[in-house]
């Protein structure tokens, strides 16, 4: 331990990364644009050592080296415990964390391993890319991310308190829940949602070229995450198969009642997909939205717009001259066409004076449509 | 018929649109875009024809107006086949098309309300967006994209012809096949992916706040979709019931064989949920890739703004002074950080003055992305 007590800034000014993927490479990145003197950086992979050290992410850890202020392990979820093991033998740091998507299967491991559990905090900054690799890595991923927490009953407050410090020089918001708890939440949000977008690819693979060619952009966006790993995927499922099959079957359930209800021959079954499709909309709301908040329900009030350079500015200049604060906006604008519409997306009390505002200073504004849920 | 022979370009001098929603608008815009002289539209929703209008889609079908070249029938799948009806008894056109995403259910209610079959093609733009409405519109949805023709054995080849010729200056791909075919193929690349868009999205509507604050932005691609409309997509499961069903059973069941395997007691069983996430690789790669649409590439610049009323003006402005047309713009709020990213998007051969220009007035800019296909 740092010996720091309650109320001091834990030390952090030597922290080693062992892996430099993806999310360690990014840790690197993160700590050092937030001015932690000395990140040093362990992979098996030299080449990948090298390329994260050239964008920035860290120097190499030399050999022989210990006494790091934080230790994060950076390697795939089923390899976390034994490196765990193997790096608190080298006496490489005095507080360890790791970034493991699943958690309580490598905590059971690395009790298992008899590692001293005081000085170990299972972590998980919630964030990741389609890409891998220390190329894809980026300082900025856990912005405003949630970065789980899951201390063990011996985790020593100290060693807490460093993590929660190290997540938040990162830009991430720290989240403190059982490992329990977060297992069942991420077989929910990511890890059945993963099987879903692979089995619909899968069922893609099956179809004839025809098919597959009035596919769009919903199915793109849909089966996007379905270009994962393959191993990386196998090791999760492993490491969290109560909660993800809890949710598969759920899933499989209401698919299953919906095709019944498609089958059955009195007119009107369908209604049970348009059910299904009205739940979707209420779950879909629940995600989060600006700033974490529950998000908000806007108002969308649509100005045609002109297609010259300036005149977007022109618009908002007027619009912050109203004083309202116009939370996002969206441009429309067809190629070739002499005119765009720009969406501004306002609070609803503030969608009526603005379109005030905005006629009386010549803009065309059409009706606001109802209030909308934020993104 | 208009009486032109084989080899003749077809009449498009005077199309109507019935339904100025989103389809409709688009086919609007883009018609008039490729140099129709005369687009009219009809709306039973004043406001929407008048938003459609100011837009550019096209103007208002007067009073006893009648004998347009093409009429295309843009209303929900369900009302098609009577508005289809109403419109010859009316004797608007000579030849009628529709834009719905099921074929066969409105054609046999066609002929049961015994329309003049010779005169029909129908047809689907396989094209769209998760909103609807005029203000969504787009004269460029149909770039690239495949747009289905389903004569039927009484369809008239001139009619056909001309069918043809319609999604050819609207830039889509024409593509002839029956309409069983095409709704088996929607069931899989459209229909069925709402289905599991949705049952995700609901699954989530079950969950604690704490866990929803977890989910990232693989979630929110996967569940876009899910704010689809529950009154189309009823409409739309109604008229392709079978096909869908056949569909989700598989899917179902596919499901529930990783979901037992992830409750067997064997270690190994999770090799079941790898195995479909390599399959889903498989399947995911016999998506059309960039060459089957013919987008635009642009470049995506990120530029970090602090959230605060009028930033974005001021950020607009500065481009504009550069004479640099931004195309598009996004933006990315953290939750809980004080900073977003905005990410402009221009022109390739824009990014780097507009960099270097943003730079010079303070502004964080971040390289500039690959260049990216237009949406």
């Amino acid at each position: 331990m740092n010996g720091s007590g309650p109320g001091t800034a834990p030390a952090l000014d030597r922290i080693a990364i062992v892996g430099a993927g993806l999310i360690g490479c990014s840790v690197g990145l993160a700590l050092r644009t937030a001015g932690v003197a000395d990140v040093a950086l362990e992979d098996s992979d030299a080449a990948r050592l090298r390329l994260a050290g050239d964008l920035g992410a860290g120097r190499p850890v030399e050999a022989g080296e210990r006494g790091f202020d934080v230790v994060i392990i950076a390697v795939p979820p089923a390899a976390t415990a034994k490196v765990l093991f193997e790096l608190m033998n080298r006496d490489l740091g005095l507080i360890y964390s790791d970034v493991a998507s699943i958690k309580t299967s490598p905590q059971r491991e690395a009790e298992s391993y008899g590692v001293d559990l005081a000085r170990f905090v299972g972590g998980h900054p919630v964030a990741g890319r389609e890409r891998g690799g220390p190329a894809a890595a980026r300082g900025d991923l856990f912005l405003g991310r949630p970065w789980v927490l899951c201390p063990t009953a011996e985790t020593a407050p100290d060693a807490l308190a460093t993590m929660r410090s190290v997540a938040e020089r990162c830009g991430a918001v720290p989240v403190v829940i059982d490992a329990e708890a977060h297992d069942r939440a991420m077989a929910l949000v990511s890890h059945a949602p993963q099987a879903l977008a692979s089995v619909l690819a899968a069922e893609l693979g099956r179809a004839d070229e025809a098919t597959a060619g009035l596919a769009g952009s919903g199915l793109r966006d849909l089966t996007r995450i379905a270009d994962s790993d393959p191993a990386l995927w196998s090791q999760i499922a492993a490491g969290n198969a109560g909660p993800i099959a809890d949710v598969l079957e759920s899933v499989a359930g209401r698919l299953q009642t919906v095709a019944a209800a498609l089958r059955a021959p009195e007119p009107g079954a369908a209604t049970e997909f348009g059910e299904l499709v009205a739940d979707g909309n209420a779950g879909r709301a629940r995600l989060p939205g600006k700033h974490g908040a529950r998000p908000t329900t806007y108002a969308v009030l649509p100005v045609v717009i002109a297609d010259e350079p300036g005149i977007l500015a022109r618009l908002l200049t007027d619009a912050g001259a109203a004083g309202i604060n116009v939370e996002d906006l969206s441009l429309e604008h067809s190629p070739g066409a002499p005119v765009g519409l720009c969406e501004l997306v306002v609070r609803p009390d503030q969608a009526e004076p603005l379109a005030a505002v905005l006629e009386e200073r010549g803009w065309t504004v059409h009706p606001p449509s109802a209030p909308v849920s934020g993104r």
